[in-house]
């Protein structure tokens, strides 16, 4: 029984590893759509959210299975129910891949949109953030999750500056209004993307050593 | 101890309805801060959410305890994390509470700011789309919970009316780019409140007819 339990403890590891490196591509796919201007780009990031949605779907029913078949306590349990959490948290990084493809697609039609130096070093910066929390948590590496929580920092940096730039093109019409609000979904879209990777990295923390780093002081704008 | 058991999932519903409607009341708040421009119910509001992050942690401790000591099996299981979701739900909207009322900080020292008349109708719908949200769970409604969802297209059609309002009015000078965005800001965060009640009703008709409505095809902006 506890080698069976061990197994699929393994394979629900399996699932989310590969849950979020599909999930990470959609969020690379989507900024290269709006980088090489390729709107086919975004509409596979769109099509990539069913699969998204049904693996969210295949992962909670194992893990309730799970929960129902083996009835783990202590760590096993905390482990499961922060496997539950993250995998909701990937769908919904999911769906802020398939907002910034939507938002690719109108620019992409937009000649002249000036897409600023921020929004590809966000991107990077984002995707990276995903990757680490990600490993954190396979690795139960609290260190590497804790590199993801100073991070975020940036992304709520760069989001600031994108704004301001933003409400600085507007008003000097260097940038038409259709493309200012575009742009500004894009940056607020990956800085939640960002928050939620620093979400992941919290409940490893939380996991590992048992202590509440949650709801940290940030300026979520 | 079946006994017991039935006395703490009344707990747990009890603890949720409460959280329910500190979240109501600062998505109601933050509105009101907005429109009758009173930034010390904004910043209410900012405040409130420790108190929501307090208690989202400490609902999910009860649901920890729950598992790990009653060993739940079958729909009781299934209960329990559905409330552990809708738990996360709520501190989310809670956040975006928050968003909502850093944006109204910001409009209330513009004096010209135009708040058009689709912002308050949108929060009238949203409040009223998540308390019948909670409620729906709260009396296990799968009726309750559908409406959520045909209620939620309503909110969509608002927000993008407010999104092209807003462009226009960028365009012809009639709103300030500062405005502008901070306006789009709010009536996105709305948008995204409903779809967390939305999420929430989907959970309660899946729970009780155990049936997935998840991720039905709907337009995100």
């Amino acid at each position: 029984m506890e080698r069976h339990f061990q197994k699929e403890l393994e394979s629900l590891k399996t699932s989310l590893v590969k849950m979020g490196s599909v999930v990470e591509e959609s969020i690379a796919t989507a900024i290269r759509s709006l980088m090489e201007k390729k709107t086919e780009l975004a509409a596979k990031v769109i099509e990539t959210d069913k699969r998204i949605d049904a693996l969210e779907i295949e992962i909670d029913n194992a893990i309730i299975d799970l929960l129902a078949l083996q009835q783990p306590v202590a760590s096993d349990l905390r482990f499961i129910l922060a496997a539950l959490k993250i995998n909701n948290d990937l769908e919904r990084i999911g769906d802020h891949a398939v907002n910034i493809a939507q938002a690719a697609q109108i620019l992409c039609t937009i000649p002249n949109a000036d897409l600023l130096d921020e929004i590809p070093k966000m991107a990077e910066i984002t995707r990276n953030m995903l990757k680490d929390a990600i490993d954190s948590f396979i690795l139960l590496d609290p260190a590497k999750a804790r590199i993801v929580l100073t991070t975020d920092d940036q992304i709520d940096n760069l989001n600031r500056t994108v704004i301001k730039t933003v409400i600085d093109q507007l008003k000097s019409n260097k940038q038409t209004a259709e493309c200012g609000l575009e742009i500004s979904l894009i940056s607020r879209n990956m800085e939640r993307v960002a928050d939620l990777a620093t979400n992941i990295a919290e409940e490893v923390i939380f996991h590992t050593q048992a202590r509440v780093v949650k709801h940290h002081a940030e300026d979520r704008r």
